[in-house]
């Protein structure tokens, strides 16, 4: 067994600045139009305000928009950084090679019709990709609506509208260009403006994590939001991630929850892949991620003005002027996990002297109407050692003003204690509040689920960035590649699973009836017969398992009865010493062509709680992640494991993440159940399936 | 065996017309105040634009805001219809009977301080309750903000800001009037008025089930939102909604997912409760049960405007402006179970003739930019025969104009299908759309995510339309009571399952080894032994339970092992004939102090899906509801037991349901598990909880 160092991701991302695309000096529009119908007559109605040069392309008309007009690039007298194309798709790749002459630094292909529309297009996008190749142009799209910098005053968009969107500090990369324009509208509405939004369409060159290393130097961009329908390489743009969240928020939204592959398919041509190994990929770079488009709006809207430090598991102190409000925001707080301490004695002691008698003291803090002390309420709950963060809550009445007055004019007070601002009533007071707090870092919430919601974003990004701040996670190789294909046999399985540190069942593989009468005198008993066979994936079902067997005779009768569930005339056995009754857990693992090795844990058993979905992360994981990964099962799981058998867990699940990471052939497998007994946890069953053409992840094909 | 006709539900909703709360021609504010800071003094202002008469109560002043005062409301010349009281808890109770003095019709009690404050206020509001029963005075309250009408200018509230609130069709009742508020407002920002809206605070009197009785009659109510914290008579507010939904829709919050329950009470003194229970029970008596307040505003908004026809599985036919947005809405349906049907061979040739080569036609239904033929479209999506419901999305650009023109324009047209706009862009752009679709009965949602949630709510509501059609469903008595407290024993459990129609395994209840001996020549061996002891609850993990036992020799062996479980020196045992493999279930029941009695199906084991939580139902169910739960368990589970097993499980929950409901003293009923066998299902063990003591539905007093 050896221990690889090796990174899990070894794919840099493209190094060639984006600056000729996201700030340009000079922009060529080809397929320029007159007719505002076409996209080439929207693109230069939209580029109309950028303050550079910029030059339409056409091969017929001398003037466009009242520009002088060229028959192609090459003619432009200027060194054009940006081409925004709106061709037909056949004409692009011969657009592309003349931009290459005349030195372009970067392209928008807004055209569509390539790989999202079939094989034809496919054969062409094929060409675009070959002419990018060629020039060495950065290639945004095909198939994109583009992207705004706002405060550059550039929409190289064909979307109209665009300019009513602000200036500010928040990115959008989405997938879809019609997705970034109404994300950025969505966020217009909630006060908080623009760095930049990009739609990137079919992504045949800058995708996801070039964008992200750019935008995480941009010195605009405090919180980055990202809309992923599929993406080819799930590890390249964890890295990117990675790089990106370790200086400020990522928050993502992962479309193809249902089967929507088709649909998707031929919008971006993208596949949609495994939702769930994605989601706990990208968590584990260090996104937060989100349910929705409203969750990932909101969630960087919040993050882009404030974010917590690093935190194991930080603490909530919610102060209310309603408390029905407060009800509901603890209600979802709680049901998120998010924690809402009770606040100490100390504290309780000094809000008991601040706040009236019949009010509701241990966290949440209920003030009734915020009154002259609710600055000093704030302090106290602040200061308290287990609050990382406050939520404050009140609707827009009479007391607001205290409110606001106490936030800030007292900054220096809380300065150690961010705060989130929550409130309800008319809009336009609402607004002006949002405002008023947005200068002193304080972000307002106009609901109180939304509020909580806004909070548990916040939380999931400082409980990241605390895990990301381990060490780094080892990958376990125990041959370099295992042999077989398909399923291997359970004998096998546990010999693997043993020889990465898991304890399984005493057991003796038996060729024939003979093997087995010699091998149950060597087991204690009872022991367990099973038939021994590949082929026979529910052995349990099919009647190949027999329990308690005590007996030669018993043994006899279980070997006849198993032995019938073989899928081949010569029966094989395991004998296994039968192991007593305890808690199940599932632990299992898939090898994802996107995002690689990633390993699942669940209960095993429904008695103890219904209804919580498996834990998943990608692999290697972390000493520190795969605990992390223990406390996110069922509460009442964690309880009844107890802190030594969760220990144990966590190093089950680490070395099986370990293993997996380092084993791409293993596409499968399922260790179900792993029961937790007083000789610690042990490996029941054990199925491998095996795919020896697998390699992954499988990374894109790079361009460059 | 009789089957009792009875309705579940005897409690009539307290009869006495509610006109002169919600309708008065004068009001009284007792303890009104010149002081702005005070209650009184801000109900007085916020009451101002009432346009009836308004008169001031104050013990010493003479003039209150310029009205004059009175020293108690029965020197009040006029007939006072309302009081609205803010006095100090202890004096509310001599003001109502000076109120009742005065032949006052309804009261409001603002104050706080009662029963959510702890003993001394429960006395206080002992007292309060008493002087209603007095005076036959309805009373809002105690700890109420009060309620709203706008369109009769009447704000009955200490609230500020309320006048900004429009007159409109939906009627909010929630147990907070911060909520009440909060919420208010929410609607007002989505362009939706409200007819009226309630806090109910303590509720002592009027209550969920009166508010919904008196909204149900009104108008001006289209839709009814319910924000519900704890309900002390689940089983009223049932029958109250049953009775208002088949009237408008009526959408409900339950809070309390997490435990809340300390906080809870301080705020009305509501008990949580069941928050599962609740929730099944207010879907089933046809209400759209919902997630969040946001969801709750937004659901209500959007069922205001357009309500669907009853129906068993609508289709929604999606038709795109921009594809990414349409992803995002077709994931968030598909998700939520929501069906988007493939349209039919000749819609697709009609789409084709209208629409570009390269867009997506078979439902969602891509047009890429809406161009002139976008009116045709929407009319062949919705004329086709699997399609109950469109919904459009559409950013705010050049042709959305097309877009409002053809859903305004054509109304004749698309009559018979019922739209949902979806949009994005300038939030000024996006309003003015939403006020001119609105005036064609046509609701507007600004973003992908939140227009998909909108329409599954439309969904839910005609799913349940549907469901509630049904024959009412009945209850099945086997005994007066069943005898008993605590568990009940195995074998008599599984007497009562066969007598209420259930299969249990052929079985014998053995005192003595030699009754083990003689059953076990009657049984088809294999055999399974358990200890048969009511006082051990995990019989398997307690080591009581030998499969597989096939000779005389085992059986020895099996006694002696189980019989060391038993919890009294002489062990009794239970013999069963051993059953296949199989597919497992879960189903159980409870019976709710406020819910009464509910049934939960699940599935039995990890294999089929991981997690989704059970489905619960209040009991009794009709065989259409029966037959609705079970499609609600995992499309995967379903799959695997075909349709004959499911429906056997339909009568099954049917079977349980009414057995259940007609046997409020069994507590919890676990029958873990149900096997689904070659034979049909059989019931593998069953635990009954019985408590003599118990009768639910546990009715609040009544007050009258």
């Amino acid at each position: 067994m050896t221990i690889s160092a090796e990174p899990s991701t070894t794919r840099v991302t493209k190094t060639q600045s984006l600056d000729r695309l996201f700030k340009p000096q000079v922009i060529a529009v080809v397929g320029a139009s007159n007719s505002a119908e076409k996209a080439g007559g929207a693109l230069m109605d939209v580029l109309r305000t950028f303050p550079g040069k910029l030059h339409p392309i056409n091969s017929t008309a001398d003037v466009i928009s009242g520009r002088k007009a060229y028959k192609a690039v090459s003619d432009v007298p200027d060194a054009v950084d940006l081409a925004v194309i709106a061709v037909p798709p056949a004409a692009v790749a011969d657009v592309l090679r003349d931009c290459g002459r005349a030195g372009v630094g970067a392209a928008i292909i807004c055209t569509g019709g390539f790989a999202e529309s079939g094989p034809e297009g496919a054969q062409l996008q094929a060409e675009v990709i070959a002419a990018a190749k060629e020039t060495g142009i950065r290639l945004l799209g095909p198939n994109t609506s583009g992207f705004i910098v706002p405060a550059l005053n550039l929409h190289a968009t064909f979307m109209p509208g665009v300019h009513a969107l602000p200036a500010g500090n928040l990115a959008i990369v989405a997938q879809s260009g019609g997705v970034n324009l109404a994300s950025a509208f969505m966020a217009a509405d909630l006060g908080v403006g623009i760095s930049t939004a990009v739609g990137l369409g079919n992504a045949v060159d800058v995708g996801f994590a070039d964008v992200l290393d750019h935008l995480a130097q941009d010195e605009d961009t405090t919180a980055i939001a990202l809309h992923i329908e599929g993406v080819a390489d799930g590890r390249a743009l964890m890295a990117a991630i990675e790089r990106a969240s370790a200086r400020k928020p990522v928050i993502a939204l992962k479309v193809g929850k249902s089967d929507v592959g088709d649909f998707a398919q031929s919008h971006t041509g993208a596949l949609a892949g495994n939702w769930a190994v994605a989601r706990a990929g990208l968590a584990q770079a260090g996104a937060v991620v989100v349910d929705s488009l409203t969750d990932l709006v909101e969630a960087a809207a919040a993050l882009s003005v404030t974010r917590l430090q690093p935190s194991k598991d930080p603490g909530v102190g919610i102060v209310t002027g309603q408390a029905g409000p407060g009800l509901i925001i603890v209600d979802t707080l709680t049901s998120a996990r998010v924690k809402v301490p009770e606040v100490s004695g100390a504290t309780t002691e000094k809000l008991s002297a601040l706040l009236p008698p019949l009010t509701y003291q241990r966290n949440p803090v209920d003030t009734g109407r915020p009154g002259p002390t609710f600055v000093d309420v704030l302090a106290a709950v602040g200061d308290d050692d287990s609050i990382d963060a406050v939520l404050v809550y009140a609707l827009q009445e009479g007391g607001t003003q205290t409110v606001v007055d106490a936030l800030t004019n007292s900054s220096q007070r809380l300065s150690a204690v961010p705060t989130l601002m929550v409130t309800g009533g008319p809009e336009d007071d609402v607004v002006a509040q949002r405002d008023a707090l947005k200068g002193s870092g304080i972000w307002t919430v106009a609901t109180p689920d939304r509020g909580a919601f806004a909070m548990s974003a916040m939380i999931a990004d400082a409980k990241t960035r605390h895990v990301k701040a381990a060490a780094p996670a080892p990958s376990v190789r125990v041959a370099d590649r295992i042999p077989g294909h398909g399923a291997l046999d359970e004998n096998l399985g546990k010999d693997l699973l043993r020889s990465i540190g898991l304890r399984t069942p005493r057991r003796v593989a038996c060729e024939s009836r003979g093997d087995a009468e010699a091998a149950f005198k060597e087991l204690n008993k009872p022991i367990v017969v099973k038939v021994l066979d590949s082929n026979v994936l529910h052995k349990s079902a099919a009647g190949g398992v027999k329990l308690g067997v005590a007996s030669l005779a018993d043994l006899a009768i279980a070997l006849e009865e198993t032995g019938r569930a073989s899928s081949s005339a010569e029966a094989r056995w395991l004998l296994e010493e039968q192991v007593g009754q305890g808690i199940e857990l599932i632990i299992g693992g898939v090898n994802d062509p996107s995002f690689g090795a990633a390993v699942i844990i669940g209960a095993g058993g429904v008695d103890v709680e219904w209804g919580q979905p498996p834990v998943i992360r990608t692999a290697p994981l972390s000493t520190v992640e795969a605990d992390e990964a223990i406390r996110q099962l069922p509460q009442a799981l964690i309880t009844a494991l107890g802190p030594d058998v969760c220990a144990e867990l966590g190093q089950v699940v680490f070395d099986v993440a370990a293993f997996l990471a380092a084993h791409p052939e293993v596409k499968e497998l399922d260790i179900n159940p792993l029961r937790s007994t007083p000789d610690g946890l042990i490996a029941l069953d054990a199925v491998f399936m095996l795919d020896p053409a697998h390699t992954a992840p499988n990374f894109q094909e790079d361009l460059k």
